[in-house]
């Protein structure tokens, strides 16, 4: 009889939070908003080089420092560079949980597990993000990368994630959008659950997820009933 | 005194070939052609996330299925999502070199260099693009860190091309267009050229680069006066 799952570890940008305001934000400065794919990807290119070269850096340091390569090249910027990354990237502080986040915590912590958000930012934001949503009751605690010296999905991460809980690998579960967190989180042997929103095909070049649906409460559901 | 630098590796996309001719395949399958951008980044990003959870994938499979993931929502494709696929990642086998490439190479091979061409694609891809720019008897060999089971920037990566050519760190050095290849050169002890065609800020979350120059003659020249 395996062990009985007590903790999920949530992914929070993207998975969490939705990032289309800041769209907006680099649309108000003179940027085209389809940046906001370039910059969030780039971001996140920058902070896993960093992890596979066994080095670490905040999340908004890399993030604002990605913005400017993005930024710095065009004709038209509506403010200076530096006011116009900052403008972005202040964003982040004020972003909003996706629709099915609030039904899909729910579910989990009346399931009777452990909520926990485990962000590659910073805690506070994570954080001040449920607070915001008035979700912040259902979360054990948060948990950042900043305190693991490494990004997801290098294994420290999980592992300080783990430690902090106080339980094994098979005794807990990584809820992400992302197919590169689920796959980590299988490489250290977590269970995974993927949410799919933008029903798109799973990469084959990751470890598939144990569960996967469209939404959160999908994704509760199937991780409640395995 | 310093061992003299003898070997130069030098990262293949972006810094030798011009990716910009995916954009126009991009656009003849009905995608935008800005997608070039979230796909380049998108492609590192989880070849990355590989590296850091001490795995890998090839290249070429990681582009695909990045790709996928950008194609698959979208309303207008004027082909299916598979020959979508094929069609743009075909591209990769046709690319040119930038302007700037032949003097380059030329001035770091006319100055005693052992020229390397060390790519997270396949070293077959690298020769036949410097084989169809005929520049491809100004390179001692083409490296690929499909043999070394990392992508660049993993220590192991840097490591393998050293040994396949037989000397020690501070004998070597990295030139790309990616500061997270100088970083990550720069942390196993290479020196390291940048070369910034776009005339961006370095990203302040990495470690500098030995030389930089706005075009690869003048990070060559840079290394050969140091």
């Amino acid at each position: 009889m395996p062990p009985a799952l007590q903790v999920v570890l949530l992914d929070v940008n993207e998975t969490l939070s939705d990032l289309e305001p800041l769209r907006a934000r680099l649309e108000a400065v003179g940027a085209p908003g389809h940046l906001l794919d370039p910059w969030f990807a780039g971001t996140l290119r920058d902070g896993f080089a960093l992890a596979a070269g066994e080095a670490s850096a905040p999340f908004l340091e890399v993030g604002a420092a990605t913005l400017r390569t993005l930024l710095a090249p065009l004709p038209g910027l509506a403010v200076p560079l530096e006011d116009a990354v900052q403008q972005v990237t202040g964003g982040l502080s004020s972003l909003g949980v996706h629709p099915d986040v609030p039904e899909g915590l729910r579910l989990l912590a009346d399931g009777g597990l452990r909520v926990v958000p485990f962000t590659n930012g910073a805690a506070a934001s994570a954080q001040q993000l449920l607070e915001r949503a008035g979700l912040a009751d259902l979360a054990e605690r948060f948990l950042s990368v900043e305190d693991a010296g490494r990004w997801k999905p290098h294994a420290r991460s999980y592992a300080y994630a783990l430690g902090q809980c106080g339980v094994q690998p098979d005794q807990a579960a990584l809820v992400a959008v992302h197919p590169w967190d689920t796959d980590g989180a299988s490489r250290s042997g977590l269970s995974s659950g993927w949410v799919d929103r933008r029903d798109v095909p799973y990469p084959d070049v990751f470890l598939p997820p144990d569960v996967s649906g469209p939404d959160l409460p999908a994704v509760a559901r199937a991780l409640l009933s395995r």
